[in-house]
């Protein structure tokens, strides 16, 4: 089988560099494109994102010397993943859906759209029939679809088998949320040291909202909102990467810590598809009393896994627990992916 | 007016290094004896602490040359402020009260029992009552009053005015502890660089008891629990001192985000006590979006006060918001000296 | 005494901040002029720091409704202290010198100029004599003077008494320095957390160039350079404040390390002159073996006092030490405000 | 081929656990005890650690249920890895090596013994011979041999190349050394967060003294210590791992900064061997004007190279640079399995 020719517009920032490093050595897909601002158009990647590579791991070699274009219409690949910012993300991702590409953005411009899935391929992957609707709406050649913002996406992996089991009627959530979720140079080192910020511009909206899209259900065609109240908080902690939530949840069913603990060890939907970037347990139960914690479990499945622990009774609503993900790779880069893998496996590509 | 004696007893840990600190040049107190283990005692304080002294400031001049001694009933004073660990509180701190001291401690033992003050000055002074029916119960001369654990004191600061104005069914809190609250050596570096840890053992349960305590009222001689339900999620990050906690309340009746901020805003209780280490406003309230910040705010009028921050809807209860405050003064030694004040002022000394 | 009306220039950057903050109840000096860029300029000073003032302790008040105004020679004020950006200060302060103002600057422009003295008070008070040369040279109403880059200033003052007892030959230091010396946003979270760089953009050579100068001679009313060989290394570490410097020396005249403790100990120039900002012993030495800290002695005397420990030989020159000091009060604004005390004292305001 | 039988002795601690993790899979070595302190013996491994455990990766599967035994040499092995606490050390290893045990020790007590080789294998593999004259010495039928300090190493490996090329006459270090050096629980969080610690016990004198030792020639059948001097500074930085040292050094012959980086560049004396754990590179020389950073850098040749950048001229000796490098990999367990390995390959075992 040929590989899949895929591009990345915002290839330069900190989302840009995980698709970079996610997509080496990618069984079906083949990245051909790279495509960020003016400012970096026409340079190699490497001058690129010279003293702005922010990956642990070196710049992988296959992408050092590749050219670096505009973002425009006229990129020689199938799918265009995106990580560009939200202030020209809207834009330009619809001229490129508009011409046929198929785009899987990172962005949030276009999530709450009725007619673009908002999508985790274990949570909703029936959501990607939108992307029919989608391309009659706007009489488009290609598409968009999305992944959800990084907090939501490992909250929504931990509700999903609660929800198909016992029915959730309230979602409270505290995140502490790491520093790369602020992108580069993101948070000044002096405001976070010996310190927690209790603030993430937007963020507890974006949680509250895409959480009701994510676990909503389709029906005659439309994705109708999942019928619950979420509340979120939302803090900056001084960890490099891996989003920490404390969750609390209100069923409509009862059920026993066991119950839910098990819930959690079952669950994994996509099992049959063997997507490549699949976790092959796409949530981790551990039985410490400590744990997760960001240092240790942000890399489980490659950070493409969500790790939860400490399913105990609230006195409040019915249980809460932690849950923890690295926020980079199954919060972003990885996701879209992985929507671009389940979209492939479905036939839409 | 001749200055009480006083003396620290468990003067060489954290929270006794910080009651040697505040009790420098009180106006009312004059610290005339530290008591900690037999390790220490014969020693000068600075031997004791040698290696051992964790504020920022050096050990006041004051007490360097004192000897320590024992924590048994003959020191010569009239209030011992106890700092000492749980498992050897109880029967030191009874030991005491026994032989006719008052005993103002900052340890879980006693905390809970019927006839033994919870103590929050601003919240409930009149739980101070109690240590009447205390010394019949028990037959002693003197008698132990106590404060809460260092996140639930902040905490219940700033539910008592919402729950005087509007009533309040429910509270959901997670909090994100300091480092400071583990005594030293405590939290080891390797545990918490780049990393939160979900669980502090107890913490949760003792958040969710003594604030029923503390926001009872008296009837009949007895305090009463609140009847409200309080849930606690508590996560320790890398700050080293200063608590802060993200909180969610359930009225009993309507109020609008102003008269929520009205009543952090007006709420002073203790004014006219004039109480040397009260602070002039108990809680203050930031309208900026990103505060309360431990490091920011957590030396508010000499840490002595909670700061408030962030009010606004929720979506599965009413109203939340951050509270932020120092553990080991206002949440610690500062918060006993207080009730020991409060005690002179209100002539149970 | 009617005070000396003083202005900052650059008055909304980190070190403009501690400007405001030290001139606070300054016994000799009344704040009257706030400057800084166009943008700033009509602001109330409230305003133009907004969401960027940096100091834990709040705006003080007396500041915050001043006016800011550009940085124009039109300013109601005999002194200026400038803190400006290296690109526009050279430029600016010497237009404000020409018309007559005196500046006391922090930054590096002018520092290295023959007839500009480059000044620490303890260690070449005499250097101010310099000035009058400038002001013929340049035909200058005003002239300007300058403190050293933060690590050179607390790394001379330790140097000082061991030149003046035993001279030097040698010194090597490697420093580790905080992250407020790279001023605001500056050192980004991601890049510093769970890290060192050993790498700060021109600080080696301010330190190896700065240093011959301040401890050079007067001689026909020039400053030679002293004559020695200094090698720094600097490095940044995750520290909010306080410089921290591993400093070997090679002496000219044998010395024991008590003799190199007691010239530090007994070193103290300025006794006689009162100034307002010096501290009452200008290097603390500590006997311990693990100080000085950056957290623990960094506030030493207000923060402008330089911490000496660790006094021990040196396999390789003759002796080593470390030192340490507050790098934006004594190794900035503090400094400054210090040379202009001086200048007052001498008689040259 | 059989895979040689190896054990561990002191398998719990940190150094112990890097052990257990760096021999799994091993092309000739097979992990067959496992030993530890009377506590853990008994247990399996995974009791033993539990809670201690402090490898980001969770404990090896294939290490869990191993049982571990105590530290007498009565273990089914042939070569034992000694990561004991220096406290016991010198006894349990002696007693192991008369038995006929090769011990392949990470411990300090028996390093500087005349007889025992202290070994770096790009550096000295020559000195392996002192161990028929240590045999002998000692009447025993096995043999010790040590792997030096974590600071030592990759500062030894950075010098060498210079010492073949130019030869070495002083040499200059200021550490910045990372926390995982000091073991578990080592440094508490509230003596190292927004703080550097210019001391480290017993550090410089092992680094001036280890240095000689391997930087000597075999002569006669015996080490002779290297004619040089080396004068070392040791900090702590708030770094979980990784080394970074700040070196300079004085030559006996002439060299531009091109010569020396091209002797960094060339050194690879292990090349023919193909050590299994022997990085393909024992040094990285990093072009940018920032690098070596532990974040960055420590992971390199997973963990077995040192990395080395910024070498320019010094103003006292001749050159200095930067090296970083692996504190617990190559600079414990990582340097006793190569040591371990580079006997097999030299027939000793």
């Amino acid at each position: 089988m040929a590989k899949i020719k895929v591009g990345i517009a915002g290839a330069t920032g900190m989302v840009g560099q995980r698709f970079v490093q996610l997509l080496e050595s990618h069984p079906w897909f083949e990245l051909s494109e790279l495509a960020a601002s003016e400012n970096s158009a026409g340079k190699t990647y490497q001058e690129a994102v010279k003293g702005r590579w922010k990956l642990t791991a070196d710049i992988p070699e296959y992408a050092r010397k590749m050219k670096v274009k505009e973002c425009l219409p006229n990129l020689d690949c199938q799918i265009v993943f995106s990580a560009l910012d939200a202030n020209v993300a809207g834009e330009i991702e619809q001229a490129f859906a508009k011409k046929g590409y198929i785009v899987s953005s990172n962005s949030r411009n276009h999530r709450m759209e009725p007619d673009v899935p908002l999508l985790v391929p274990e949570v909703n992957a029936d959501h990607l029939r939108l992307v029919e609707k989608q391309k009659k709406n706007r009489n488009w050649k290609g598409f968009i679809i999305t992944n959800p913002n990084c907090s939501t996406i490992h909250m929504v992996l931990a509700l999903k088998p609660i929800q198909d089991a016992f029915g959730i009627e309230k979602v409270m959530v505290t995140t502490m949320q790491a520093l790369s979720g602020a992108g580069y140079p993101g948070v000044a080192s002096l405001d976070i040291l010996d310190n927690v910020v209790p603030y993430i511009g937007g963020e507890e909206e974006k949680i509250e909202a895409e959480t009701l899209k994510l676990l909503g259900k389709m029906k005659n065609g439309k994705a109708d909102n999942a019928l619950m109240n979420v509340s979120a908080s939302c803090n900056r902690v001084n960890v490099s990467d891996g989003h920490l939530e404390s969750v609390s949840v209100k069923l409509e069913r009862t059920a026993t810590e066991k119950d839910i603990v098990k819930a959690f060890e079952s669950f994994n939907p996509l099992k049959e598809l063997n997507l490549p970037s699949s976790p092959s347990r796409p949530i981790i139960y551990r039985e410490e009393p400590d744990r997760p914690q960001p240092k240790l479990d942000r890399n489980n499945e490659k950070g493409m896994a969500s790790t939860v622990g400490r399913v105990r009774k609230c006195r409040v609503l019915d249980y809460k627990f932690s849950v923890l993900g690295h926020n980079t790779i199954r919060g972003a880069a990885g996701a879209a992916i992985l929507n671009a893998e389940l979209m492939k496996a479905k036939g839409y590509i």
